[in-house]
């Protein structure tokens, strides 16, 4: 795999820096030892681990699932070699405090590397990305000992984490989780029940496997405040942070996914011969709280999952595109002159310039949210801080969402520019399209997204959130206005229409959900995808506007800032050209679908 | 698997009789011997085929794909048990003449009989389907003495059949098809070159395998014109038809699938050894004549594929909605009141009703095209018979296409209503959606069939083919109109306008094409979308008005009945009333792709 089709590195260099201004980060104190140099020193190391480590064997391992052999799960010896990479390089700890092994690095940049690793192998990064996110959680809320403990083993990639939710009557319904943590007399907990769909949660790569597990205390209240989070490793770690015995964590059974195949996913039964214990984290009933905590970032991550499967996948297409010859244009009924190369025929290029729009657009949409992360938790101003928060908090179903939802696409159209070569299994293309089915399920449905999206977010401190994203769209608009080009001035006055037509469709529908939250809520599924496309619209006009300075700047990417320019005209004629009647839709409250008793169907 | 899952048979009742009036076929001298009792015991015979043969190896062919052992590529032997059961239960000669053993049944209720196959298992079916297809080839072009030499065999399931068009370098492309065929002393030719995505093409299923192949004979003009049609058996067949040596006809290797995994696809060499013996089919130069001749059918059978995996899964997503229990409903905080089975969620509900959409929609579409075979074959009058082949040259490209692309939508929507388990292999729905994301692909993509619709279809004999069709639609108003329910008034209204607005585009569409063919028909996709939710759309009127009549007079079926008429209001509240943008888009006859250069993407 050349460098080429795992990113367009010109393309992330101007998302970063001219979009995003991520340099300026740099001027915050707890960057100050950071500069540009330093971003893309850790994201070129990302670019060479994830090329070295990860890509070599994806294939591999998608073709070689993991196996239990009646004692383990076994993986490839290269997934537990990929992992070891990516813990050695410093990406486990890659946005950590310094005293900590961290690199101290903004998320936008963090996130900027771990998008490499994912381009190459989503399989096995997963055990990196769950690793590190149960290590936040106890760094954010464990006690000191815990943290003594546990951290720095998972830091370095001798232990691997899990986070240990679902359970097989409660998938997507959080408070009927009914796993059951009882006291015992020396302050920790005798844990049991079941768990499925853990990714991680058994296999043969790391020392000791620590569950982050949430579970109900005796006489807790009954739903989401009634569960705590307990750390329950596989096997037992002693005060001196020492791995003992096993502490009766029991594989109940891998689970075989149309995808994803180098994770394992798991089924396991936790306390099956009473002796499986757990330490609480924090406080409980807390348990949901301080997941919730990591929420924003790992709907993040699995964004950027999908849209580094869709990138690549787009990489890949574009490249066959160039090389592959075949037909003819319409009205060349001559059979003796040559074959084009399929990029000729309009309809390829129609497909490869909407894979750019949708995979281009996410990444942006992804970016942009992990650096409003960074404001939030750096910003010198703390009024910004509170604003940013809320315009993440509204952007957090989208950005886990959109990108699922179209990327899935991109990788469809990355198939079908394949011809049957992409329905095969010797193209990379066929296993994108696999793994990216994922994305549209875990951490929270579709269906879950739209209802956080419209039931909560959309409304949020009287609307406030919003109007400050609107706000923002509007800044984009005025700048676009004032770019001399008259293509980005159409495009801008497109958009402050669609999204004054978004304003009030969001207020019809906020009315209707105060009325009646069932039939208000009904077509939340349609509200979700068309605010996303309102959002990726203003973000492909910014980068617009931004290739389109850039432009007279630097000559040479010529090439690159028309593509932009190329793209965001595409996206705006097409994609967000089709989204009117939607707005018709759902202000009209159709009801059809609720209205269908279940005997009809 | 149960009954209900491979189809809901009142439905496919309905389709046949209510709607598409398939009991008047009997009056046809033809089926004069037929009459809906036999139609239903074929339709019968088959179900219990079906899921007695078929169905229950469909997930275990998936994961056992056949494997080349070093001598023969080896299959499951319930594939070859599933393949004799088709035979000898009369399939494969379902609409032949008496007097060839066949059953001759009308191509509808042949279709139909052949969905139940698809429904359970479409890897295996294939076999089936590609023999007859074959069969029926020879049948038409043959000579009395291949007909002779290779039928009885073929229609027995003896020996399987394939069709070997495509090689590597001329996948969607006909004219650049190289394989050669030398004249030999005997009449017969020496037949050389490569095929690939050849399905069947070898296995240890029966005792030979005939292979028809196109290939050029010396001097044969460029292009397609140049193109001959070949028996080709793998093992040589004597003049007394017994099978004889090994015809030089090599594996070259087994191409891996994303699904269809029960189905072998190969990559054959032909006379590597110069020692490939091929009987010229009827006149040198027709071979792509005939195969058109077939292509018709074959179209309709990736149709009716597409349509029985969207069909099957919708079926499975039902039947787990009424099962699975979770979450409240919004509005309800209480944690402690029980989950509701997620049928109830408004979100799985507009998933369901959307999959019935799509798939009885397309079962409609399959059924009236197969139906229009029927009447082009055996119309008493002569002129409604030409009419007839207009009609269905003009919905061919949209019968092969809508199903393939929406009967996939169907299927993600049916793993995204099984939310986790969906995704995994447990779950038949997974397996339905990689096996239907083929078929976009064969006979002829997404792309060739818009260019067929738009360059060839659309604008034929002056747009008559387009008028007849509109009339028809125009029929289907008028009778919704009269039917006295103001629902389907309505929708009649809605209908006769949007066929108006694709008349015009249509216009604006076919004078772009004439001024220059490449740009104009480089929104051609599009195109074909909305042509085929226009048709789809008309297939929902016409259900829903015979639903309607059907109310009064069968109360018993009511539940039924409200479904067809729920159905038709949400795909035209929803899915037709979302194209509406596109036709301004086509109109403008949108360039930015075309404009768009390769060094820009």
């Amino acid at each position: 795999m050349t460098t080429d089709l795992l990113i367009h590195r010109e393309d992330l260099d101007f998302l970063l820096y001219d979009v995003l201004d991520s340099a300026a980060l740099a001027q915050r104190p707890r960057y100050a030892d950071h500069n540009r140099a330093t971003f893309d020193a850790a994201i070129d190391a990302a670019h060479r681990l994830a090329s070295q480590y990860f890509a070599p064997h994806n294939r591999i391992s998608d073709e070689n699932e993991p196996q239990f052999d009646g004692q383990t799960v076994k993986t490839l010896p290269a997934v537990g070699e990929a992992v070891r990479a990516f813990a050695q390089g410093g990406f486990l700890a890659a946005t950590h405090d310094y005293e900590l092994g961290g690199m101290q690095l903004p998320v936008t940049i963090s996130q900027s590397c771990l998008a490499l690793f994912r381009a190459a192998n989503v399989g096995s990064s997963a055990y990196c990305f769950l690793t590190a996110a149960n290590a936040n959680l106890i760094r954010a809320f464990g006690s000191d000992e815990q943290k003594w403990r546990f951290l720095p083993p998972l830091l370095d990639g001798r232990w691997l984490g899990t986070m240990a939710l679902t359970e097989p009557d409660a998938g997507s319904s959080v408070p009927d989780l009914r796993s059951t943590a009882m006291p015992l007399p020396d302050g920790r907990y005798a844990i049991k029940g079941q768990k499925i769909f853990i990714s991680g949660g058994d296999h043969d790569i790391s020392e000791n496997i620590v569950h982050l597990v949430l579970a109900k205390t005796p006489s807790a209240p009954a739903g989401a405040k009634g569960l705590s989070l307990f750390i329950v490793p596989k096997r037992r770690v002693d005060m001196d942070g020492k791995v003992t015995d096993s502490n009766d964590v029991a594989l109940a059974g891998l689970i075989h996914k149309m995808g994803y195949r180098g994770t394992t996913s798991t089924m396991l039964s936790f306390g099956e011969n009473d002796a499986c214990i757990g330490e609480l984290v924090g406080e409980t009933g807390q348990g949901l709280r301080y997941m919730f905590h990591m929420m924003n970032e790992a709907r993040i991550g699995v964004g950027m999952g999908a849209t580094m499967l869709a990138y690549t996948g787009y990489r890949h297409a574009l490249a066959y595109a160039k090389e592959r010859r075949q037909g003819r244009l319409p009205g060349n009924g001559d059979p003796s002159s040559p074959p084009v190369t399929i990029i000729e025929h309009a309809d390829v290029r129609r497909m490869l310039l909407t894979q750019k729009c949708y995979a281009e657009g996410a990444l942006s949409l992804c970016l942009y949210a992990a650096r409003l992360v960074d404001d939030e938790k750096t910003h010198p101003d703390a009024a910004q801080r509170e604003q940013t928060a809320q315009l993440l908090a509204l952007l957090i179903p989208i950005v886990k969402s959109w990108p699922a939802r179209y990327g899935l696409a991109a990788n469809d159209l990355a198939i079908q520019v394949h011809g049957g070569y992409g329905y095969t299994r010797e193209y990379p293309v066929e296993q994108f399209y696999r793994d990216n089915r994922l994305n549209a399920i875990h951490e929270g449905t579709h269906g879950i997204q739209a209802l956080d999206l419209l039931n909560r977010k959309a409304g949020m401190k009287e609307g406030q959130a919003f109007a400050r994203l609107h706000q923002r769209v509007l800044d984009t608009v005025g700048r676009a206005k004032h770019s001399g080009n008259p293509d980005l001035a159409e495009n801008a006055t497109k958009l402050e229409h669609a999204w004054q037509e978004l304003h009030e469709t969001t207020q019809t529908l906020l009315r209707a959900v105060r009325v009646d939250p069932i039939s208000g809520s009904a077509n939340a599924a349609y509200y979700l995808d068309l605010f996303g496309h309102h959002v990726v619209a203003w973000l492909w006009l910014w980068q617009a506007t931004a290739a389109d300075a850039q432009l007279a700047k630097r000559p040479h990417l010529g090439d690159f800032y028309r593509g932009k320019l190329a793209a965001c005209d595409w996206f705006f004629s097409t994609e967000l050209a089709l989204t009117s009647p939607v707005h018709v839709l759902l202000r009209q409250g159709e009801q059809h679908a609720l209205r269908t008793e279940v005997e009809w169907l």
